[in-house]
């Protein structure tokens, strides 16, 4: 059961590196994450971007929310993966992402992949990360049966 | 240097746990990251969950894109941190970010603190994350000057 709303998130981030601008994030009950600019703005390996932090954010509200909808309704699931990408372009308006695409391959179980498709497609009008962006996500599923 | 436009950015999500929706997110470049419900939907310490990778796109952002500027200007840092809170309400449309707001506190050399709190500012536009969201980034902001 959720908490009761409204809920309130908190994350931190101090700065390491200023030459690099890296820094760790951190939050009260989870890992420290080292953050900076990705390769494609001249940041080193090892580090989360914004951008990755971003599809990450997509991607793992869509499996969460997924797996709740498919619990609830009492639907199995065998395995599911995802791949998130964006595309960053310069715009009239300055850099933009202009497309998010989201493909999403999940195994159930003989019989009910109709059933699983519809709700892994819904799950995305309930995702909170989904409904906070303004470039609208292109999902693409595959629903394919186990053993 | 940026590399030429339009960048492409990728996030892969696997799943771990189905009874508990976690899962590790991974870039070609990058540590993994355990990925999973946050506490407040019942998750467990340990994995970072969708609010909390959307909080820290925002925070890591507004850093690295505060952080070029000030160096293209030649404005000294010596120190930066933000805590970044996310409200999650109930709304008639559902679950929904109703505010994301964003505590800075910089600190730079003793004379130059008016011109560092307007580049910082300024940032806020040029960031491609805060650009994508719906909900208003609140930018509270404190400059100070070090020894």
């Amino acid at each position: 059961m959720a908490a009761d709303f409204p809920h309130q998130y908190e994350v931190s981030l101090r700065l390491d590196d200023a030459s690099r601008a890296e820094g760790t994030v951190s939050t009260p009950d989870g890992p420290s994450v080292p953050v900076g600019p990705p390769p494609q703005f001249d940041g080193r390996p090892g580090h989360r971007s914004p951008e990755d932090l971003l599809l990450a954010a997509v991607a793992t509200c869509q499996m969460t929310t997924a797996l709740a909808l498919l619990r609830r309704r009492g639907l199995p699931l065998r395995d599911y993966r995802s791949v998130a990408t964006g595309t960053l372009e310069k715009t009239p308006e300055g850099l933009r992402f202009t497309a998010i695409r989201l493909r999403i391959a999940v195994v159930t179980e003989p019989g009910r992949e109709a059933a699983v498709e519809r709700v892994v497609n819904a799950a995305e009008s309930f995702c909170i990360v989904t409904a906070a962006l303004r470039p609208p996500i292109e999902l693409e599923l595959s629903v394919s049966a186990g053993e």
